[in-house]
């Protein structure tokens, strides 16, 4: 027996066409200030105004599209600190399908507004006492229901490459090769399908996933060369890049085709989400921001003249961005 | 002897290839949420992500890059309260050219900020007791120096257009025929910019300015037919949209072009700027959030189901941007 432990490149492309009817095609947009303050040629994929306000929406999509009709009528399941949530529910309304949603009590306001607000049944629970996967899967079970999963799936980790796909494919038509691709990197799901789908189209780029400090499990993982654990108990404004660990099937394929990861502390992801503000005009969550944070903060080596950022997310609350707005002034 | 009054479709055009080089080309966005939440079909321009924050760099781009040599050794002059002024800013120094730019001293602190930065020499005047035109002039007289103005002009009013035909070209593109576009209205350059591409690319698209509660001399001189005058001493959070009175240039050509002019209130372009932090994930300033106030407030008859907007800039300080967006929590 063979088991399928990636999507094909032909899986990523077919996940765009599906989705096509349904998600943004972002635009890939350029800076000339950002340009001039860090030297080089940025690109930036605003995934913030993706459906649902972040990437997430591609994967949920792609799952759900693809249920059966016993599975649409069960419903889908998934947990999710809040972004995943936002993509599932938007995914299932327009689907027609039922959708419960596990998530962390704290979760932003605005994360657990949005679900609710998009149809779906919202189950909180205690972040530091229960465990969401227990809860998920006792759901499935006594009321049936399809799991999507928030990045360790084939599908899922195909709708998140579609990004990917937009990224080079704009970047060809620009006639801009890229040196390098910062991704924002929580269960590695957006970084495993763009990853594929530069090694089908753009091999010579080097791949970076970033994370906040704290949760830099990609980036010891990948220089272990194991799915190294991070300490789950310390707090981090990053709320969604706080997977505990690799993924199973993403890490693999993150293992095998990334050049490195990057780390950035919570200063330099506020000072990010501030730039975007006053600069970029574009409204960045924490844990859309730590790419961004990389560059500006001298993370990347200066040998990627050319680079594109995801931007992977904008959902945050009013109050917690005013707080770093005004922090700086 | 001919006098020319208005720049021509062939103006615009050559405009936008001469700021192509240095000009954003900004995408059409669109979001699901909105379209559902307005029952039509939205396109957003978010001059927003435009070089220095605004549209306004299209126009003095397009001046600037006109000038003689010896126009640009003298350099040039403009007044404005913030947008015009980062633009020309902007503009001068890419061509290498000194700029002197007469401001408010209560302008919004980034918009001051920002246009220093470029490189400009900032003067600044007391908005209640002093001309700003005089002030301009008397520079110009004593030291030489071109005067950039920031809406009668007809290179400026052609820049401005240069953003009407991108919206066309790309809606056109995407085989949708604009009903409606609307327009964030000071002095009325952007607003008969893209009155002109829309009369030559798209006759039937109904044109309106927006302005702000007290500001609204376009709206009330479209109806009377003549000129009328703002009274500025009343206060708006619209710093961007501040003009007295439609500009000698630019209204015969509004008032031959467009189908009418909208008035939003204050707490209308607060809710609109909420909308765009929340939903679309856009830094929206409160001048240019006019146009989206209009939509979301009903302002539009329901017969134009399918809709440009244009948001014209996102240069608002943080201090000010918190305070509005903490208001509605």
């Amino acid at each position: 027996m063979h088991i399928v432990d990636k999507p094909s490149f032909a899986d990523i492309e077919a996940a765009a066409q599906r989705i096509a009817p349904c998600a943004t095609r972002t635009p890939l947009l350029q800076n000339r200030f950002l340009d001039e303050q860090t030297g080089r040629r940025v690109f930036l994929k605003p995934e913030t105004l993706q459906v649902s306000g972040s990437f997430k929406f591609r994967g949920a999509y792609n799952r759900i599209a693809k249920l059966t009709p016993a599975e649409r009528k069960a419903g889908v399941i998934a947990w999710s600190s809040g972004n995943h949530a936002q993509g599932v529910a938007a995914a299932a309304k327009l689907e027609g399908v039922p959708a419960r949603i596990v998530m962390p009590e704290d979760a932003p306001a605005i994360k657990l507004e949005n679900t609710r607000a998009l149809g779906a049944q919202v189950i909180t629970y205690d972040r530091y006492r229960e465990d969401r996967e227990a809860i998920s899967y006792a759901l499935a079970e006594r009321d049936g229901g399809v799991i999507v999963p928030s990045y360790d799936d084939l599908d899922i980790i195909a709708g998140q490459g579609t990004a990917g796909l937009e990224i080079f494919r704009d970047a060809a038509a620009l006639s801009e090769p890229l040196d390098a691709l910062l991704i924002c990197c929580g269960g590695g799901g957006l970084t495993a399908g763009c990853a594929l789908v530069a090694e089908a189209l753009s091999p010579e780029t080097a791949i970076f996933c970033v994370e906040p400090q704290h949760y830099d499990d990609h980036a010891r993982s990948l220089v272990s060369g194991e799915r190294e654990v991070a300490d789950t108990s310390r707090p981090s404004i990053c709320d969604a890049l706080l997977s505990p660990t690799p993924g199973a099937l993403t890490f693999p394929i993150n293992q095998r085709l990334l050049t490195g990861g990057l780390v950035v502390s919570e200063s330099e992801v506020e000072a990010a989400m501030r730039y975007a503000f006053r600069v970029l005009k574009l409204v960045v969550e924490p844990g859309g921001a730590v790419a961004l944070a990389a560059l500006l903060s001298g993370k990347l080596d200066e040998r990627y003249s050319s680079v594109a950022v995801i931007l992977s997310g904008g959902n945050v609350d009013p109050r917690v961005f005013s707080d770093i707005l005004t922090k700086g002034s």
